[in-house]
């Protein structure tokens, strides 16, 4: 089957060291035809990198050209909307990272918008592509703990200033509700809403303990779900002296614990299950997904419908903190 | 000083397991003068042990005893107010495990008619005289972890119809609400408010995942505090394949991790603190200072003012589980 010629907007970290890796493993099936960023040193070093791919400094320009029918958005998130709203106006399947957009009002416009075209949009959501994860929906469908519970996710860690991430001036000084926890925290959300259905209430607090790298950069999520496993979710950024990233699922006859791409399965009377799960963190299956739904007319797994719930989860946990109230989800 | 006359009333697993060691090395302190157990064979057995001390049946019969100034109530939940509220009466000083009372309109009771005496009561809730914790907020006091800002405690384990503590009919079946998770939930509360003081709202789920041990045997409760530690709090007794007691305390510029008696200070431009803390789990400390309060006039530590506000929380996260909401303590 044809290449699908796709053009990068945003040559930033997300396009450079999270995208590029996958699609040289993809070759078969990208072929990346025009770059684009407004800042010119960025296009065109990475256009060196990959062998001069012409560059443009306005992404409506790389929107008119006819050897792009794909784009890959990986600009700052509240630019997400405009630039996907153009480019599906423009005819281009949309391949955005996540979150969808910056706020519940332009997630819900590109939701109508994408709908009513025959275009592909896929919102780069990695965590429902990431083997782990899957791994583990497959072993609770199989009864492996028998009927799961709760779901405990703590990541605990530190981003200073120096982090590349929390040196860019877009997260430092957000135009989006939420900052680091509703940009980190949405990966965790699509995880647990993969896992475990729709959530029907959460409730949250906050809190900004280093303002620098934006606020909040704190918050302990307790929510329940549809399918009666309720949880917490803690995602602490500024934690001096502790590190963790580990969720714990229970069942009624074992618990999955995942750590980074290790799950292990335990209960007390069976030998431990212990998995490493090789995955790349599951951007070459959402690329190869992405292909799959221009190529082959599948329905992609992360729909901006998906994207959008996402999205509901981070700002009705915001709202709850605000308000200290429990804030329930209607679906 | 004279030794304080001391009748145990009630000979089971708190009495036999959790108290006499203690005693037995208070002997200066603490004379054991009688005992009382309903069922003839348990007050017969521990009065051998101790070297045929004389034993009843009816605790209205060691009240009237001129040979006991004292008593050490360790009963079944709900007959801790009848009995503290008798033993009041009859001008003994009492010493009654935790919590307080099976509800909070007994606790107020027996909180005014002791505040009315010049007796000594003492709710033997030992997290509040564990040296781990004690040890915990004096580290925060000298700043070594900056400001606090948050407090994590999961107690994960299984506890089956072989424990001893689930063996015991009245918890099998409890006449107070909470069942496991306020009995055992209460020491982990009573340890938070002395650490970050009073919580000013609550918000949990409950669950029942094997009902044989008692309804409800897990909780997740979100707590805020006056000091402006938040946190949460997970007690879940029926985890199968997963064991953990962990309470992770962090503030601005370090961490403290507290497993058992170990206690970790961390940060990230310092080496670790390790601290293995000798501990009874806090027996010895709570009757010396029972001690104290009857002989040297002290005021205890542990009074039934602080076992109504353990209760008070336990009783708002009951509430919060059925309401899904979030619930206010007001002081």
């Amino acid at each position: 089957m044809k290449k699908v010629k796709l053009g990068i907007i945003g040559c930033g970290i997300a396009a450079r060291e999270l995208h590029l890796p996958a699609l040289r493993k993809l070759q078969d099936k990208f072929e990346i035809t025009m770059l684009c960023n407004h800042t010119e040193q960025k296009a065109r070093d990475l256009s060196e990198q990959l062998g001069r791919v012409p560059y443009v400094l306005d992404y409506r320009e790389l929107l008119e050209s006819s050897e792009v029918e794909a784009v890959d958005i990986a600009l700052p998130i509240h630019l997400n909307f405009k630039v996907a709203k153009d480019s599906l106006l423009k005819g281009k399947h949309v391949f955005v990272e996540k979150p969808v957009t910056a706020n519940l009002r332009e997630a819900r416009k590109i939701l109508s918008q994408s709908e009513a075209s025959d275009l592909v949009m896929l919102v780069a959501e990695n965590f429902r592509y990431r083997k782990v994860y899957l791994r583990a929906k497959e072993l609770m469908k199989k009864g492996k703990i028998g009927k799961p519970y709760a779901a405990m996710w703590d990541l605990f860690n530190q981003v200073t200033l120096n982090s590349k991430y929390a040196k860019t001036k877009w997260r430092q000084h957000p135009k989006y509700p939420g900052a680091f926890v509703s940009d980190g925290g949405v990966h965790n959300v699509a995880a647990l809403r993969m896992l475990f259905g729709e959530f029907t209430s959460v409730k949250a607090f906050t809190k900004s303990i280093n303002p620098k790298i934006g606020s909040p950069d704190t918050m302990s999520l307790q929510f329940r779900s549809q399918s009666g496993v309720d949880g917490v979710f803690n995602i602490f950024y500024s934690v001096d002296g502790y590190w963790e990233n580990r969720l714990l699922i229970f069942g009624s006859r074992g618990s999955i614990i995942i750590q980074e791409n290790k799950l292990m399965l335990k209960n007390n009377s069976e030998d431990d299950y212990i998995e490493e799960v090789e995955d790349d963190n599951g951007y070459i299956a959402e690329f190869t997904d992405f292909y799959n739904g221009i190529r082959k007319k599948k329905k992609v797994l992360s729909t901006p419908h998906e994207g959008l719930k996402d999205l509901e989860v981070i700002i009705a946990a915001l709202k709850s903190a605000e308000s200290n109230r429990s804030v329930s989800l209607t679906h």
